[in-house]
């Protein structure tokens, strides 16, 4: 076989083989196959797409390509949740303890924050003591007594999909629905779980800009995830905003815990209990609204928020700074964006909102910057909110005055303001 | 300006602007840009196109990119004939000195064969004394002088299209109209001439395997050089067969050496005719029937082949083994083909007998390989033609009794006999 023909099939519209999508994964992955090669190829992809068979081989090849975690303990019961990323997005911090409290179990490895999304692992890390690198024995160990452990990548989770990932990223090949879903899947099926809720973004923070590609890239999510034995189930969400009003670090983990001790609702409540009444309806087996009327109880009587403090404390996480959150603020200079007019907030672009926030240095630029974990963005109103002259639009948290002046500068080109009420935007598509 | 941001144009099916295409061209000659960037990108151009006008920029920059041949001091009369590859192709051999006899300017550069065809600098090689290297000054002075000299690539002609055509090569991406249409005008343009005809090949034996496929590249190849100032003309040829009946370097001269002195006539005369007479045309500004007609004449009264003389002579060559063929053959084992019924010739693929011939010794698989100059095969019949058991089908010539095994048993495999009268193949499309 030869990667040459492999080209060329794929170049001409023909449906690629088992065989020949085996033999790419494994041989670029071992360094057989030349770049120049691999990038024409995945470039035929982009244009010529894939069949659902040829996705959900290449999803299995490039899973196998490294270590895969054994949940087999947690029966039925082992449960994951994927975003497919966003600015704001803190849904793990509430849905793990959430979905755990009620049986689920959730070995969790999260990623770190890049470019303008967050990681949970970083946001984590805001809460002084806890720790996201455990022993692969200790993390299952953690699961089985409180049913929930997150720490960060670990092991070599799909190692083709870094290589494939990387020449991605640099040849115009990252927005291709095989590609897309192949890459997110492999990772997730070799992290174990079997019931995956997908949280797939859309919109101008988002991989994904229409709705119609989004629901195409969920479908494919589904389909290669139940081909290969899991249970997936896949909602399209809303990332034209950021979700919630907190973004940066110990921001999101303080409106976790709001949200957790009942004080808040709104859209991040929302999606997080539409993806939790999801899992719990997986794994128990049990219709949506069961599961949602549990999610929500769970919620309300502090049972959830209970077994957040268990979870953080079993991880050495200092639990009293979440019983009291001002524990989780450091010096910041702060610098509130005050309206100079009645009207409203026309629309938030969320990349942008993202990019302000990774300017007072809640996010990465590049892989070696050191996060300021107290830094960010409240966002006190949010597109169609009704603004009065004086109010606060939004609070800025950052080290130095200069910081706070280039997220100022990013925050105001990423939002627009109306005379008109615009529509409240959807949250769930 | 960003590599990555031109293949992502063309990966979302955009028109590049010249300035795009100039930058690519320009950068990746220069070493500045990665192989697996420009693969991404020529595949998105095999699976996207280009406009008219992407293919021209992407011509006139492939041919800016090293020399071009000034041939100014010869006015209108420059003329110049491409083919797109063939098995038996010896037509710039009778061509050169038919239009040169008739007042046009040949400067030309030919290349050398490799894999199944045939290259001219190697056929006129087999004529000893016959130099084809020869300082820029010289060749102009001979073409001045005698009207026609043929030589080897020398200087540095179109450099961005061996850098592309290499990596091409290997990543599935050769067959694209765009692309093929680039790399032949892009040379054939630095060469000078302002009038030039194509000869496309299409059959089992040339890149292109359909009349639509050729017919779509002889336009574009004619609208490009058309969009940059010379004249272009274009036949589309058949290619299912080889032309003529000689396959092989000293085999082909002579049978060009026959068809000057007005003893052969058949498809390597018409298509010869055709060619010239178009050159003729466009030069001398005059009808393509006048031109047909001064083109018969000079081969029928034998000022072509005096021509030929004269232009071998310039360059060296020993004249005499043209009156006397017969010195153009050496010491070689000699085996004939003997049909064993009386039947027709069903098919020839064109490849098939050109690797036959290659294995003769005639042709190269490697750069490296060292031609017998006087080893190939000899048709004695082709596609339609009736043969009675015992009548010779083709006579094959090399070296070892090895080397005749080899071209025999490939021979044998590329061509079919049929019961029925088959019809005669067409020449020109």
């Amino acid at each position: 076989m030869r990667m040459f023909d492999i080209i060329q099939h794929k170049r001409h519209g023909l449906e690629l083989t088992d065989e020949e999508i085996a033999f790419f994964v494994k041989n670029f992955t071992a360094g057989n196959i030349a770049d120049y090669q691999a990038s024409a190829l995945l470039m035929a992809i982009c244009c010529n797409g894939m069949t659902d068979r040829e996705t959900t081989t290449l999803t299995l090849e490039m899973m196998n390509s490294g270590d895969t975690i054994d949940l087999s303990r947690f029966g039925n019961c082992s449960i994951d949740k994927h975003s497919t990323g966003g600015v704001g997005d803190k849904t793990t911090l509430i849905i793990a303890p959430v979905v755990s409290s009620l049986g689920g179990k959730m070995a969790k490895m999260s990623g770190r924050g890049l470019g303008h999304t967050g990681g949970t692992v970083d946001k984590l890390e805001s809460i002084p003591g806890y720790k996201t690198s455990i022993s692969p024995e200790e993390f299952l160990d953690i699961v089985d007594e409180h049913g929930v452990c997150v720490i960060g990548q670990s092991g070599d989770l799909a190692p083709a999909d870094k290589k494939i990932y990387a020449l991605r990223d640099v040849t115009a090949t990252i927005d291709a629905v095989p590609l897309i879903c192949s890459s997110i899947m492999s990772k997730k099926l070799a992290a174990g779980a079997k019931n995956i809720v997908l949280d797939v973004k859309v919109g101008s923070g988002a991989f994904m800009k229409t709705i119609e590609d989004a629901r195409l890239l969920a479908e494919k999510m589904i389909s290669v995830g139940e081909s290969l034995g899991r249970n997936v189930r896949a909602l399209v969400t809303n990332m034209d905003l950021p979700l919630g009003n907190a973004i940066g670090n110990s921001l999101e983990v303080i409106e976790a815990v709001e949200v957790l001790k009942g004080r808040k609702k709104g859209d991040i409540y929302d999606i997080c209990v539409e993806l939790s009444a999801n899992l719990v309806s997986m794994f128990k087996e049990i219709t949506y609204e069961e599961a949602r009327k549990m999610v929500i109880e769970v919620i309300d009587n502090g049972t959830a928020y209970n077994k957040m403090k268990e979870w953080v404390a079993s991880q050495g996480g200092d639990v009293s700074t979440l019983d009291d959150t001002s524990k989780l603020s450091g010096n910041e200079l702060k610098r509130e964006i005050v309206a100079e007019k009645n009207c409203f907030i026309g629309a938030m672009n969320a990349e942008g909102i993202g990019v302000a926030a990774g300017l007072t240095g809640a996010g990465r630029q590049t892989k070696a910057d050191v996060l300021d974990l107290y830094a960010g963005i409240y966002l006190n109103k949010k597109t169609g909110d009704r603004i009065e002259k004086g109010d606060v639009i939004a609070t800025i948290y950052a080290s130095t005055e200069e910081k706070l002046d280039l997220a100022e500068k990013k925050f105001m080109e990423s939002i627009t303001f109306s005379s008109e009420k615009p529509s409240k935007p959807q949250l769930i598509f």
